[in-house]
């Protein structure tokens, strides 16, 4: 059987029974749309994820994007299909109409991502770059560099990158050097590297937009003094496409992600790099954090889309492959079973199970409240919205991304030795998703931002809100009587939460920073754990009320809903309890250990 | 500076301040060494691990071993760097000096292959399979085999590998259909096909030993009829070396270990492959646990060289690479402070540490072990030291390799993007690690053997002989004030993975053994945490008792094993009470679930 990427009765039940997003279109914004427009929309993504994107992924990863006379070769496929992608409208779906966008909602739309980035995460890498690249010039841009730089972007014709982080930098983006002179024509003179460039050359489109952070001259320091400039590849002069001075150094050599090239950008070497300034002067960082903040949401998309994926390939190796009996069958002459019938493959399944749909579950709310902040009538329902979206995000991202690591390692090990081979794609989607705990902001950076930014600078508010949401769904949970126990456990699991939060308020609030932050890490793991629970009881409270009228062929879907609950909250939740413990300790085994002592 | 692949001074704190080795020099059998001996057989290690198979390293794993023309060509470096491992003594280190051996107690030489293989797993694989491979020859081979095979093996002239897997049945040894036909001189026809034979071909040796699992014509089902057979490539006759019909028919394409081919091996095709029965007939598995039990704790030793190497490089680029500012410090003019001064970063370098030297800690442990079991004199002890070290085995091979590919992904992690690229070895070296899960029996084989042979099958013996030993030690804990605690800790662990082997057992003794092994990878992962926890609480113990007559330049080596031990006391040892729980929970989710449900 042929991989499904994704399960389409999953994204179906959490995006109409648990989500209802049809009540989504009942806002004037999403009013031409039916929940048959949205099923055609995801059926063109399931069927161009399946027939097209997934056939090219192994071939792009053994033929990686190469580095040659001054550009980044990309895989000869990629012309055909990226044009495919942006023909089904792929590069604006949840974009207004204004800009030639299918207007749909962000549930909607990351629905249809998330089979294009399972079928193929490199190739859907170079749409979702231009797509957020796009979105910052029909936010922050000119008229003048929406209709020159965002409409070929929007059409499929050009790509787009962020350009920001810097070899000497990294993530420290108060650091940013690459500098924007004034020009007499009110475009900057751009100078300066940048590297980790994702799809920043390729060989299939006409033109590259690199979204960069430079300083302008005699910027203040810091993040206070960072602007964003538009940069392509080729400048539009006289209505024609010149060099602009700003193209490729060389390519990173990487673990995975092959067929997306990561490159070294120079900008100026010639001192022809031309920049437009989009935003006001000195608010690069506010103005990218609209394009961070999608991305943070889309590597989230991409971890748990990688994790499913590889979990499809191990449950059909697990269902096909005859190894061993039966613990308790010593009799060798009986023939041997499949490997799904072995308790630790089923665990190490359902592990991944529980895993892949608990951050679609997650990843798929995200959106709902993306859709609600954006485009609901009521300004409370907006903020709150937003709220519960910013708290959710570095969650989001880093959930799917480090559980998504744990679950590909799993589907490696249900294959065994075969799947340490590149004979099956196990193996490469274990590479592939090793980077989603890095690009778009470490693990540790998202964790400072959830801790610090997001619970304790705004005194608990956000929190505050989230444990109301909770309590509403477990209060619903406690009347079906194999949710009800489930209830309570994530009831003591979010008080552990809640307690350890107090303690690091208590340290923050005397003044001690760093002691309040120096365990973020585990706090943030603490968060997705019990936030999946939340997520989990939700979809288990839905399916067992389901259980009971759904026809005979749909029992076992439910059944599978309620023993991933089931695992997640035997298998996974505890483990708040440990990190409860930990963040309340005063523990400063690492924090001021004598650097001679590593 | 360069990567000092494993550190000497915690290698040589292990060996003489924690574990006395040289007291198992008054031992007869090992009555020709000394400290000075064991210093210099070391430290020649260690200067070919870090002067010729370091530099090979990455090489190899650019330019993997390939299948060409019916022959497996591996790297052209490997001839010269065998020759060299060779002739320093390392294939025969801890082998008698009947058989050319330098008669190192294990513990002596498992420090030293522990160097080479933190220096190039691949080519010291070669290596230690064709000890192996030797060693079974040497307990169970005729003496014609062993004038024969075994001694240009242990010559380091021939190489010798474990052949054991068939395609259809992976792990399952009672499935071997790898048939063996009597023929009237003595000799046996051989015919099958093996998979993932590692070094089962290469162009450097002048001939390859397989050690054979086969079923002799008429022998029983199951592992009751396997044999084991000595199957040369090239056969001596007449005192020439002629074809044997026995070699690769291909090699798989792996993650990492680019260096040491996996090949599939054919047997037999043209009815002209002899093997050699070694051992008595239908107990191949009896004798190939010998093999098995040495390779074991030798993944273990690969799988804690990796980590360490990765550390390495890990802690060395977060000495030197500025990035960011204290958390505190909003200052952007200020210069960028080296990211180990990061929290965070501290904090995974610390993790990384705490396992590699607590992985090396149980596997020199396990090696002394051996040496008692083998080499004293007094009957108990060799009896009790069996049984220890039957009892930590699969701990030694599970421990490092789960864990220890936690580590790689840290030491990627700390690199940041950089990590993620070929320009660094970490990529390389997690790639590297996952095999330890798989090979040599994955890690859910060796919970079954951990949870079912070792601890419920004896009637929790080993179990009881574990505890004294820990309960000694945290008496001796007690006694000064920094590690009184942690005993403190450790034994309230023991008693919850007591009590929960309790509960166990009941299961097992009601008969219901399902119920019992269902989560015995959670069993093996809570023996784990507990046991290195009991490894730092001596090392911990050790070091308190050290630092106050230390040395000014020695304190802070001193200091960070207290360190790594608070680490691993408040960081990882609690997950000891989620696992007890889990284990004791009467838990379903995944055993009865629903095929479908998947």
């Amino acid at each position: 059987m042929a991989n499904p990427l994704i399960d389409d009765r999953t994204v179906d039940f959490i995006l109409h029974e648990c989500l209802s997003i049809t009540d989504l279109l009942k806002l004037p914004r999403y009013s031409g749309h039916s929940r048959e427009t949205l099923e055609m929309s995801l059926q063109t993504a399931r069927k161009l994820a399946r027939e097209r994107l997934f056939p090219l992924y192994r071939a792009m990863d053994l033929d990686p994007a190469l580095y040659r006379d001054g550009r980044v070769h990309t895989h000869p496929a990629m012309k055909e299909v990226y044009a495919q992608m942006a023909e089904a409208g792929f590069l604006s779906a949840s974009r207004p109409s204004t800009v030639g966008g299918m207007e749909l909602p962000h549930a909607a739309a990351l629905a249809m991502i998330a089979y294009l980035a399972a079928g193929n995460g490199s190739a859907y890498g170079f749409a979702g770059l231009t797509t957020g690249a796009a979105h910052l010039l029909e936010s922050f841009g000119s008229d003048e560099l929406k209709r020159t730089y965002m409409e070929p972007m929007y059409a499929g014709k050009w790509t787009g990158t962020m350009a920001l982080t810097e070899p000497h930098a990294g993530s420290s983006l108060a650091d940013v050097r690459t500098t924007a002179t004034p020009r007499p024509d009110g475009s900057y003179l751009i100078r300066g590297s940048k590297v980790f460039i994702s799809g920043g050359d390729n060989t299939f489109s006409e033109n590259i937009v690199h979204m960069v952070l430079a300083r302008m001259d005699g910027a203040p320091a810091g993040t206070k003094g960072v602007s964003l400039f538009c940069v392509p590849r080729l400048r539009v002069e006289d209505g024609k496409l010149v060099e602009n001075d700003c193209g490729p150094s060389g390519t990173f050599h990487k673990l995975g992600w092959k067929g997306l090239p990561s490159i070294a950008l120079q900008m100026g070497d010639r001192g022809d790099c031309r920049g437009w300034l989009v935003g006001p002067a000195n608010q690069g960082l506010r103005c990218m954090f609209q394009m961070m903040n999608e991305a943070r949401l889309m590597v989230g998309v991409g971890a748990m889309a990688v994790a499913s994926a590889a979990y499809h390939e191990a449950l059909q190796y697990a269902r096909d492959r005859p190894q061993g009996r039966a613990l308790t069958n010593r009799d060798a002459t009986t023939p041997q079973i499949p490997i799904i019938q072995h308790a630790d493959v089923r665990r190490m399944l359902l592990a991944q199970k529980a895993i892949v749909e608990g951050s679609l579950m997650l990843l798929l709310t995200c959106a709902r409240y993306a859709d609600l902040m954006e485009a609901s009538e009521n300004e409370e329902e907006r903020s709150s919205a937003r709220q519960m979206l910013d708290l959710l995000t570095p969650v989001a991202k880093t959930f799917p991304s480090e559980k998504g690591f744990e679950a590909n390692a799993l589907a490696v090990q249900v294959l065994g030795g075969y799947g340490y081979t590149s004979e099956f794609l196990p193996e490469s989607y274990l590479r592939d998703q090793k980077l989603n705990t890095i690009h778009e902001g470490t693990t540790g950076i998202q964790s400072m931002d959830l801790l610090g930014r997001k619970v304790l600078m705004d005194g608990g508010q956000s929190m505050r809100a989230l444990v109301e949401v909770m309590e509403k769904d477990m209060a619903a949970a406690k009347e079906t009587p194999r949710t009800a126990e489930l209830a309570d456990e994530l009831k003591a699991a979010l008080d552990a939460w809640v307690e350890a939060l107090t303690v690091l308020g208590g340290r923050a609030a005397g003044g001690d920073i760093d002691a309040a932050m120096q365990n973020s890490v585990a706090h943030l793991e603490l968060a997705g754990q019990a936030i999946v629970a939340w997520l989990w009881l939700r979809m288990a409270t839905v399916a067992e009320r389901a259980l009971p009228k759904a026809p005979e062929h749909d029992r076992a879907f439910y059944e599978g809903k309620l023993r991933a609950a089931d695992y997640w909250f035997h298998h996974q939740l505890p483990r708040v309890y440990t990190l409860a413990t930990l963040l309340k300790r005063e523990e400063t085994s690492f924090t001021t250990m004598p650097l001679e002592a590593f």
